[in-house]
């Protein structure tokens, strides 16, 4: 069996930290396609698809390799929270997220076009803030650039100060699930 | 009931931040107490007594105030993993941590010196650690100052890379656990 090479399709280099986790050689290629957030799609479901589209975009160009998509947003019952427009935006999500749960999801999309094979799943991790006053949100968006954020936060950037509490994988919060990840490519080393 | 003054007996800017979660007043006035660690006594023991030694050195300093003492700690199968002595130290504790389950105890003094009143208390939070060999060990190593943090990591710096799960406060993990220490305050006023 041949290994295929390995294509990241994003421009995160947390992601590109996170990859390198699991020992693999890899190359960087970010995606130029456009995410989608339809209202009739399941957290799950939006981010995989927009996981497949961004690494479905970049595998039109590089058929013969093996290209990872991802997407990370940030659910509160249900609804999308993306990077938000300006602060009084940010200062409004975070008002919405403190002293309550709501899941930070991930969808990832392993394609090889040539091969007419993917993979694509979603990891769903939930984090709790901690209640937080109108001085305590000022406080923190001094800290950070919120601008870039999906949710208006980052949680390796002062992330103590807001979350009390993670349930589930934490790389995936950063942006990939290295634990499935590291199971999916095993899994499709298994296959092909 | 008047509430007294109360002040944070570390030098720690991450202690002083979290502490302000807690919409308390506090000032600052480090402790020079000496961390002890007796092989006889359990990780959440060893905790508290630092903690009250810390806390117990400032408030003889000042024994009208309220006093808070906090000592953190890295546990790997009950041995404590303190700051490493150099980066040969700091390798083979990570080497150590990769891969498993430890545990990170925060211990926490409360004491009012002139009314007799000392409450003590411990947390600890489960982290387990990626699989990780030598390079990715050398990669964190290169990307943070590791002498100066007990297990030779923190999870506030890059903690993606080494950290997988987190099992409990977040903030205990930081350095001291806001929202048991909420629930203290409110006993503490309940009492006096």
């Amino acid at each position: 069996m041949k290994r295929l090479p390995l294509i990241l399709a994003s421009a995160s280099p947390r992601r590109a930290e996170l990859l390198k986790l699991l020992r693999v050689e890899f190359s960087v290629l970010p995606s130029d396609a456009t995410e989608v957030a339809h209202e009739h799609l399941s957290p799950l479901e939006v981010c995989q698809l927009n996981a497949h589209l961004k690494a479905r975009s970049v595998a039109k160009k590089i058929p013969d390799s093996l290209v990872l998509g991802a997407d990370t947003l940030v659910f509160l019952d249900n609804e999308i929270l993306g990077k938000p427009r300006d602060l009084a935006e940010a200062h409004r999500m975070l008002s919405w997220l403190q002293g309550r749960h709501h899941q930070v999801v991930t969808g990832v999309s392993l394609i090889h076009l040539r091969g007419h094979h993917e993979r694509i799943f979603a990891v769903s991790t939930d984090v709790l803030f901690h209640p937080l006053d109108e001085e305590h949100i000022r406080h923190y968006l001094a800290k950070i650039n919120p601008l870039d954020k999906a949710g208006a936060y980052a949680i390796q950037e002062f992330g103590e100060l807001i979350i009390s509490e993670i349930s589930g994988s934490y790389s995936n919060v950063v942006g990939l699930p290295v634990e499935k990840l590291r199971e999916e490519f095993a899994a499709w080393e298994a296959e092909v």
